[in-house]
């Protein structure tokens, strides 16, 4: 298998440490040999290598802050849609950075590699959030797979459970929380930090960008809940169609006048059905403390599926992190090859 | 797809409902036509049919208390595995009872079924339990599937996320509640029942048996634990090979005083590595509260599975049920037939 990395940051060279980890194991346990072609990243430069590129080199020189072309694999002199047409491969791992309201430049990226018949994984959430329905049949005209598990819940697994171990399975409704920096905050807070000490807290570890409104807003659960919704029920939807509310608006003295009442505000993003109507929405909600969403802390993500077939469905683990979502390719890629 | 099914109780029944009713959906969205060729069930009769079972019919004639040979299908005279032999199939479901000291008779029909390259699904941890490795391996050598969804956690997926979604990661640990019925007990204990009173409730309510050793002796839990030991490390042992305690030993004082200190009883099935050992074992814990399966209530199930990739991921649902471990055999089976 010929693989391309468009975009080489925390996700792509997550995966990439994995690839280099597992090689042998990949091998003997499905039969699957790899070679990386390309690596197309805006910050760090570009190669391409017919023949392959020195993965663990490549690691080496990004993390030292070099650029790839010191390599001895060939520079490519041009963007990474120029890479996609000019390749020859079969997979193409997507990660570059994420745009909810243009798409770009993934979209464009994925549109042309599926069209050269490249399977495609990506953890973008702006293609899924916007194209999926064109994306998704462009993918099965050309008999390719379009894999993103890692746009919901990184490595835990969500879509591909849907898609594998609850296929059969008729969905009614589905909700959980879905970002783990405002779970981490709004945890904090019930410790006793005021909102802005969570926030830096928060922006400390790492959690948190310098401008957190795509977290604190609820942007990013949205575009999952988005997601969601396309993949389960077909909705047509974009993100900025359905309510969306933060946590911006919940204090302390909120937070323990739940608690008093045996409660606890949690982000919650939710897709369900109204007849033949696709709902969704995200917002804080005051959950129960007995139910098994009150319990989750932390950066912890969690998700609760209701099929007419199980009833309950509850998957907790984690909801980013850089060999979490390099996992999910790597899950993604296992799938791909084995077919 | 011709089937047949080995076992028409209650699972098997809860399987032929959800055949039905997504008999249209299995078409038009994975492209599976089945007919259903033999059906054999020591109480209620067996009929073989090459033309095709009317699987309503039969549904009804078993359900209003009748036999199976009172359809039109030919009257089957003879063992199940005589069926197995005769028939024309491309998958068995094997339901009948379990019996984990000795795995049979599933484990003949099963390794019969192998034999005749049919593909296999069961709920049957018997087989599992005790005949794993030989089994798979006969699997392979036939190329033909051989699935068992059911056997650990009804149809909530545990051992398909293991090979479908979480594959390519490394176990560390499993670490669940596997058993409904002692965690439905331990409930209704801390709740003020008496262990009598609960046990009685638990057996009113359908989840115990009459004789409740099998579950609050542990050895159900048991039986799941080895299992998961073999299809995850290749653990050779059979489950009584492992360490196996009960909640008989627990009383009502025990679980107050457990909860004085934040602590909670619970029933806990785990498998775990020590160097190149497989360790595994079956025993009341007392859990931290605040830890994701001390909030697990009731008869529900949950697993957390320790990956070096990704930490934990747990995951909650049901353990047991008609529909619920019916809907295991028919994940499968859309397994099978996808390929």
């Amino acid at each position: 298998m010929r693989l391309i990395f468009i975009g080489f940051g925390t996700v792509g060279q997550g995966l990439a440490e994995l690839l280099l980890k597992k090689k042998d194991e990949l091998f003997s346990k499905y039969g699957i040999d790899y070679s990386v072609v390309g690596i197309a990243d805006k910050l760090k430069g570009s190669i391409l290598d017919p023949q392959g590129i020195d993965l663990a080199a490549a690691l080496k020189v990004v993390q030292s802050g070099g650029y790839l072309y010191e390599l001895s694999s060939k520079k490519f002199e041009g963007e990474a849609l120029e890479m996609i047409t000019a390749v020859d491969a079969e997979v193409m791992f997507e990660a570059t950075y994420t745009d909810i309201k243009t798409g770009e430049p993934a979209t464009s990226h994925i549109r042309n590699a599926l069209e050269r018949n490249m399977n495609v994984v990506t953890t973008n959430k702006g293609p899924l959030a916007l194209y999926y329905q064109e994306l998704a049949e462009l993918a099965r005209e050309k008999k390719v797979k379009f894999l993103f598990e890692g746009t919901v819940m990184s490595g835990t697994p969500v879509l591909n459970l849907l898609r594998e171990t609850l296929a059969g399975s008729t969905v009614k409704e589905v909700k959980g929380i879905l970002n783990g920096t405002t779970n981490y905050i709004l945890t904090r807070m019930e410790e006793g930090l005021s909102y802005d000490d969570a926030l830096k807290k928060a922006q400390e570890l790492g959690y948190a960008e310098a401008v957190p409104d795509a977290d604190v807003l609820g942007w990013d659960a949205l575009a999952k809940v988005t997601i969601l919704a396309k993949v389960i029920f077909g909705a047509k939807e974009r993100p900025f169609d359905f309510p969306c509310e933060g946590i911006t608006g919940i204090s302390a003295a909120d937070i323990f006048e739940a608690k008093s009442r045996n409660k606890r505000f949690k982000l919650i993003g939710k897709i369900w059905r109204e007849g033949s109507i696709t709902k969704a929405s995200v917002g804080p909600e005051e959950v129960d403390l007995s139910h098994p969403l009150a319990g989750i802390m932390g950066a912890t993500n969690a998700i609760t599926i209701t099929s007419y077939e199980l009833g309950d469905v509850t998957v907790v683990g984690p909801g980013a992190g850089k060999f979490e979502t390099g996992f999910s390719m790597l899950v993604d890629f296992i799938n791909i090859a084995r077919e």
